[in-house]
């Protein structure tokens, strides 16, 4: 059964059992008081103010059967999959791999990486690890997709701008229709996440549309 | 020999022979009046203003000896390398295939698809044709640059937030130190240019750096 409904810039349409819902990155480092993103001087109670809604989006999916893909950014202990030009940019206050306050910065395995409480992956749900802000470099995300016969992706997640955009447009020159639930992604930076609603928005929905996570509840609940 | 220039938001520092121009896109039915971008409503009067800058880089390039790579997006004449959500998404004029003001919509080999005059590929220079708005999704560019030694990559090109910005993500992924050219790059829409810039350079050029041309230029005729 093909569900619609109302989005930007026009109506989305999808087969539920050919979509997942992909939350990106919702980790401690990035979302709680005294992880990394703090330590680096943002403001993260923006980012946790999202967490109920992904939440009760989660939960209406999985309700409705659907599945979940849950990303996190994340290196190898030894840093082998982490290019250098990550790690040595700039002069940050910690970088890669360094002891930051929820343990070792981007790293697998430490508290600090692990997705916030509430939002925690089932197991019967894709957990994915990424080296990169895009979802889909060095992993087997599309792969994965394409073998449950995966055409539309609903994403929610942080940073909108940073590893929600890059990850749909990925998922775009894919080939999947993609929807970004509005007010279950946010950014450090307000503008920032203003403009990538837009841009995504833009020409017929160059990249894919946006929806507040109301109606994608209420598409599912009719 | 390493070149420092002043860029946002640090110095952009590249050694020439590791370093690639890459120029995004700059095809006839994006830029040129009569083409399929203005067919859309675009004003493509703002991308045509960029091409004497492009061209300028693009000399000053090949007199020091560096690496050009020139992108296409590029579909094949039997349209298998397009997925159906990019042909078949809303309701546009004219479709991917279709017949257009300068042939076939987005296919290769038709006058629309070609480089503007003035910023032809010369023969020694790698021309990628993309099915993706990113460079990386399905071409061999990744390969053809770990086999040159490129590290650093420098871009030019349109439009700003959609082909420049995904490809720049792409190379940022993999590890490539990237820097955009402020007035060599141009979007149909003012505001989204403005804010791709700030976007990629934000914390401590998360995704790369911006120039002007001026700055590229001077760094390479010390």
């Amino acid at each position: 059964m093909t569900i619609s409904l109302a989005a930007t810039p026009f109506d989305y349409r999808f087969d539920p059992p050919r979509t997942a819902l992909v939350i990106i990155d919702m980790q401690r480092d990035f979302i709680e008081p005294g992880g990394f993103g703090e330590s680096l001087g943002n403001d993260v109670t923006r980012l946790q103010r999202i967490v109920p809604t992904v939440r009760r989006v989660l939960e209406v999916w999985r309700a409705a059967g659907g599945l979940v893909v849950h990303t996190r950014e994340a290196h190898a202990p030894d840093l082998s999959d982490c290019p250098p030009a990550k790690r040595t940019r700039g002069n940050p206050r910690l970088r890669i791999g360094d002891a930051g306050p929820m343990g070792r910065i981007l790293v697998a395995g430490e508290p600090g990486n692990d997705i916030v409480p509430g939002l925690e992956p089932r197991g019967d749900e894709l957990l994915i690890d990424k080296p990169g802000k895009g979802a889909f470099h060095a992993t087997d995300l599309h792969a994965q997709l394409q073998q449950r016969g995966i055409t539309h992706l609903v994403f929610m997640g942080v940073t909108t701008e940073v590893c929600v955009q890059t990850s749909m447009r990925e998922a775009n020159d894919r080939g999947y229709e993609c929807l970004l639930v509005e007010d279950a992604t946010e950014s450090y930076f307000p503008e920032f996440k203003a403009a990538t609603l837009a841009m995504v928005t833009a020409q017929g929905a160059i990249v894919g549309w946006t929806a507040p996570a109301a109606a994608l509840i209420e598409s599912l609940s009719r």
